[in-house]
């Protein structure tokens, strides 16, 4: 998407976000080609306005209580193609073309596993990277960025 | 998907799943037929139960502090094909069928409002129903049961 209008007050939209106690409201990230659902995140207003002016998915870190570029050590960033609100403006749906793997453990989607017939999990994702050797082969960081 | 075993502790998964400090965890829905996302809402243990053994999705209101029947005034109900689980397992992602639409006003989907280049919010989704009669015409209930 093209970078939002550079006013002091910024995007119209933004106002209209309810954000909860914490400033913060859950993100979605839907892949645009396949329309599969790739994890999801909470996002501050810095980190949609670092959204909107970079095409880049950006998110708020709860644990690590900072803003985090989804992709800053694996390189998997999210190329955002399209925003949407919801009714009650508290949840947002960001439809993104993903690099790599949305998922620190190396699958395509955060959501690899799936409920069975018996109420186990069984893992039914793809796995797309090798997690170890991505975030830790390099010693170019000291934890995985999860997505919490 | 089938009923859950009747055990006393239920499905073995309800262990793993990281509630929040309110115990509740983020549910999103998905179409399982379309894969277009449809809404977010909260689900406490008993309403996840109650989803499991009916196959109908069931949430928690925050806000009526309550749980719920997607569906109970409209009679939109979602019939839940399967439930994911995240890597952290802090949020669901429900594949469900959507009688109607997930919307209380009126649209498939409560996403259907999208960022526009200018930084607004023009509406990009599907009226499938009237809202004003499904919720008000008949009386029965005193107002829509958004999602939060």
């Amino acid at each position: 998407m093209p970078p939002a209008p550079a006013t002091e007050s910024g995007p119209p939209f933004l106002r209209e976000i309810a954000w909860n106690a914490d400033g913060l409201v859950p993100a979605i990230v839907q892949d645009a080609a396949s329309s599969e659902v790739l994890m999801m995140a909470w996002m501050d207003e810095a980190s949609l306005r670092k959204t909107l002016e970079t095409g880049l998915a950006h998110f708020y870190s709860r644990s690590r209580r900072r803003g985090w570029l989804k992709g800053e050590t694996s390189g998997h960033v999210q190329h955002v193609e399209s925003i949407h609100v919801d009714c009650d403006a508290d949840v947002l749906l960001v439809k993104a073309r993903q690099v790599g793997g949305a998922c620190h453990e190396g699958y395509r989607s955060c959501f690899f596993r799936r409920v069975s017939d018996d109420g186990r999990l069984e893992v039914v994702g793809e796995l797309v990277f090798d997690a170890e050797s991505v975030y830790h082969g390099g010693g170019e960081a000291p934890a995985p960025p999860g997505p919490a």
